[in-house]
């Protein structure tokens, strides 16, 4: 057990978890209790009831959003129940706070059957301003989130999300700093899960809604190797991007894919990237390998190779890629501009105002600091821009 | 619009509800998001995974409680639906953080199906440590609540045991004031909803478990009359109570069933007691009129004609019998002991432990102050302790 494993379990036993309910008022006369209480909250009742757009006014639904977990993919540790996921989500909670000062509310669910987690999730979400999707197994994670698109509040799975858009700025400056454009890059993504599919998603939507430019070409690897159209094994998800992926159409392993390369974007697991991979890439090359806790190259070992600009999931070495950069922002922003979804341009705006903190990127800066408090209002701000202009506000 | 209507809308405008979620912990520095999140959190996960009884220890579960509605019978409004319930269950939270320091969550359900509920309250059950049922019609509210009996964790609907454990300690001390011994005693209630029926149980219970005297007789009436075995038009739950009440077989309207009773219980509507009505009652009566927001009889009335007590739901007149005496003490005797249930002999000690607050009862005073901070922590010890005693605990 490390020093902080030891000490994370001391602490929440001592506290007995991170989270309070606290009252905004005192209640201390009769005269607080029937204002805040009976009899005065039958009117607050009956004005929502007559004017349901109120709720957003008059209750903490304009603030508050639920972290809705199944505990089918802790962290890295898997499947481990909805009882296990539950420190996780409050520290989501403590993370809305500290940065956007979100109330945010642990949800962890004991099914993780997709349409039951939908059905729940939709019939609690009078009390919420907006779900956040946590730590769900993929492919369930894609249907869930997408068929809660129509619940009328941003629905948001991070583990997708949240990582595209904090992968994406990464992606941005790391490309200035090693002299790249976009448009004749060749990213080569290893893991094909729920992050990989969402970060691809996003930088191919790049192009084609006025943001950066579009993508030379990306190419996906899973466990069994790269993603093309003639592979039979493929999920749906996976499917859809090989129609627009992998244009070359290669086949092969992770050393085929990477061959030639401007970007490695790893999403997988670690020491899968040796230092000939990375040798065998375009000249100043990028690698942003996320593998928790070990990436997929020590970054030592990437830039003896070559890399021009490395990035890690981690917090002891330079550039952390981390995902609290991007939620906290991009949930005040769709709050604030009462969003009722968080659409591609709202994800797009959140990951070049996450860039445009670092004025001038370096190899051993390309994103601000995960503490950086100032972070989450810029986002916002460029997020409920994005909301109004692309008109998916209430 | 009365005073507390204006200035309650005013204020939920202004503050936009009133509850917030607050981290227990700082998080300033790396070490902070190390221990509180990734990568210690992890270890906290697998613990709980390991030994699932741990989750009580490590996260907000043992003193978080959800305050779950469906917003069908919203204090005595109606049907307003689930936004519109969100104030009264925002105002019950600020009460149990308020009187007895648990962290109530509102979670307002758009469903009104029974299966629908119970299937969502286990679903989201993980997090909490308790279930406070609120403003749910009946029949659906004991169907519910007997449903989720199995969840380990109590589950209490507020509106028939809060009422039944406050009414029942304003009974024992009313007794006192008049002389009266419950053995010897009719009772009538007016109204057969869930509260009157808890309420009667709670009161036949109370014999059979050792807890001060069995009842003389109780006679119920519903707005068709008195409740009797004979009659073909009762729900279950009547049903159930007609075999164990009325022992007499009277039949009839309340102005037959009042006659010679001794105490009168009204959770019905305003007005529907007369002086008359009071005069025809055995001498020195009892009358517990808790309409809302206009007694059965007003107290001025009731004591004109010969009342020796008057208690109502009112803040404006002396002995005030309102659920928040009872709520907030029980759950946190509950979780305190870690009790599975909140079974009859937690509720009698609950509404003895609340009647022992009045050292001594007189006509203006049989129940403490709603505000005094004090009396949770009584009746906490008092649920605890039975809690104990009948071996309910985890």
């Amino acid at each position: 057990m490390s020093e902080y494993d030891r000490k994370s379990i001391e602490m929440h036993d001592r506290l007995h978890g991170k989270l309070s309910v606290e009252s905004k008022i005192p209640l201390k006369t009769r005269d607080d209790l029937s204002t805040a209480y009976t009899p005065g909250v039958a009117a607050v009742c009956n004005e929502i009831h007559q004017h349901p757009e109120r709720v957003f006014d008059l209750t903490i639904k304009r603030n508050t959003v639920a972290i809705v977990s199944d505990g089918s993919a802790i962290l890295g540790l898997g499947n481990l129940g909805a009882e296990a996921s539950i420190p996780v989500m409050e520290g989501k909670a403590i993370l809305f706070k500290a940065f956007a000062d979100i109330d945010g509310f642990p949800i962890c669910l004991r099914t993780q059957d997709a349409d039951e987690i939908v059905r729940t999730v939709r019939a609690i979400a009078p009390v919420f301003g907006g779900i956040n999707l946590e730590d769900i197994s993929a492919p369930r994670c894609f249907e869930i989130e997408e068929q809660l698109q129509d619940l009328g509040i941003p629905v948001f799975h991070d583990d997708q999300h949240g990582t595209a858009i904090v992968t994406h700025a990464a992606l941005l400056n790391a490309l200035k700093v090693a002299g790249k454009d976009l448009a004749d890059c060749k990213i080569v993504f290893n893991g094909s899960g729920a992050s990989a599919i969402a970060c691809s998603k996003l930088i191919l939507s790049a192009g084609e809604n006025g943001y950066t430019s579009k993508v030379g070409d990306i190419v996906l690897c899973d466990s069994k190797g790269i993603i093309h159209k003639d592979r039979k094994d493929l999920n749906p998800y996976k499917a859809e991007l090989s129609q627009v992926t992998n244009r070359e159409g290669l086949q092969g392993g992770l050393a085929d894919a990477i061959r030639g390369a401007d970007v490695f974007i790893g999403l997988s697991m670690a020491n899968l990237v040796s230092q000939d991979m990375v040798r065998s890439m375009k000249p100043h090359p990028i690698i942003l390998a996320m593998a928790n806790p070990d990436p997929e190259i020590m970054p030592d070992l990437a830039r003896e190779a070559g890399a021009a600009v490395v990035g890690t999931g981690r917090s002891d070495f330079p550039n952390q890629i981390n995902n609290v950069l991007a939620f906290p922002g991009t949930f005040r922003g769709a709050l604030d501009a009462g969003a009722k979804v968080i659409n591609d341009e709202m994800k797009l705006a959140a990951s070049e105002a996450l860039a445009a903190e670092v004025i001038e990127p370096s190899p051993e800066r390309i994103l601000p600091d995960p503490l950086d408090k100032t972070v989450a209002e810029h986002i916002g701000a460029a997020v409920a821009e994005a909301a109004k202009r692309t008109g998916v506000c209430r």
